[in-house]
């Protein structure tokens, strides 16, 4: 498991929830959706609207793909351990669990009060668009240098 | 006020609801906004994916316009007149009151069971991208012809 | 796997798609909570709003329970094979994969333009709330006569 | 206008985004709902979810009500003077504009990057639940200690 780690802190709110007073099950995918965007601007060093935008650019390891990638989600799954309400001060964690070839897991853990409440697993593919067409995808190997910015050195005395 | 109406009969859902078991007030912004895109569908005789996506062709009334248009919203108000809660059927009228030079109003009427719950009002502008720069919208006069298929003709006998 | 299907056709609306143009993937668990709704209504005769409210009368199948009872989701999972945008006609199919002791399975299949786009895989446990405090939801052997009522007979000739 | 007023930071998330690439509308009324939480905690010093639950105790101003209280929504308006993007880091103030009888008005003010973008006014109605009937609301008179709670008294040199 990589260990660069992001967290978000943040409060629930009325909006989330559902007529049980807990929040709606779709709203955490929502939190997901936002942990990894967050996830990659710590691994990365790049907002992610500019992300979005432009998927890169020479100052960022990602040059070496030579072109914008996406990470487009292709499988999610949530463990709902223990309901989360209106008011709640949750923190949500996201942190890759596993780079494979060209594609990775993003575990997301969700605590609320101190008590873990929801596990979320992404699976993303790296891609690019292809160049004739772009409303195609193509899946590619995820870079190494790319992979290198998700652990953070330990420091040293 | 234009006289075409475009309806839309469906079921208040429990992601809809708040803790209090009644609709939340985001969810009828979603509402209005997809009654506007199926008046136009009824008005134009064209789908909302393809005027979101090419703006008009040929063989639709905004031919006269030139180019794809736009309508983006400026302002948009609800009134609230009776709770609207999980499970109810309902039905959302949507017609245009009134067109002006470069703008229009398109009000938006929600029943519950029969009874008037939501009014919602949005004003929109007519509007196309810049050739130069399409990052910037100008809005523009409405064609009459367009304002002209908001209008339904009595069926004589 | 039980037999008895339900099935709910809508349009992807505007509100729905995010920047890439596509179905924000939260917005496919509402798709999921609403047919497991449907489903019960299709089984057990009775409106999603009544089962929520009430948990069940003599009259219904769930009598047997003894109290009203509660679905609730513990966990989720959904597989993207295809993207699904803007003004598509999809189809939501719902059905119950599995009854195991006290939990269930519910399969949703998402079709788009008839090439099958999203599997959805909700695990609900079948719970009523505790008499002596009924913020405690207590899990319990899934009637049989409730399984029984989400098998469609064969029509003999 | 009292002059106490609640700030909020947050970012544009992809999941508040519409095809366009801005915020959808309905995500501001998201923003605006939870403005009022805050402001409210501001003033009376106690968490949504407790208000939400209780509607006050001995030591909040509002116990002279004599019952818990409710702030229901009867009218919301939003003004769009500019585009929200993904990404953007955005301010939020909430400030009740005016109280009338049993009525009052809160402002919402949206910024992106320091410049106004959304302007929100919500008319909510002060109100609490019949004793005989819970399910009947009924307005009264908003007690002037609660008036004086949004009020922040000058610092003295």
């Amino acid at each position: 498991m990589a260990n660069l780690v992001s967290r978000r802190q943040f409060s629930i709110e009325w909006a989330h929830c559902d007529p049980a007073g807990i929040v709606f099950n779709s709203r955490f995918f929502e939190f997901f959706d936002w942990g990894t965007w967050t996830l990659f601007e710590a691994a990365l060093g790049v907002r992610p609207a500019e992300l979005a935008a432009a998927g890169g650019n020479e100052s960022i390891p990602i040059a070496e793909v030579g072109a914008p990638f996406l990470v487009p989600l292709v499988e999610v799954d949530a463990e709902f351990l223990a309901a989360v309400r209106f008011g709640d001060a949750v923190e949500l964690t996201s942190q890759v669990r596993e780079f494979r070839r060209s594609s990775f897991e993003v575990e997301h853990r969700l605590s609320a009060g101190g008590q873990l409440a929801v596990i979320g697993r992404e699976t993303r593919v790296f891609a690019v668009r292809d160049r004739a067409d772009p409303s195609i995808l193509k899946s590619l190997p995820i870079p190494s240098r790319v992979i290198k910015q998700f652990e953070v050195q330990p420091t040293r005395k």
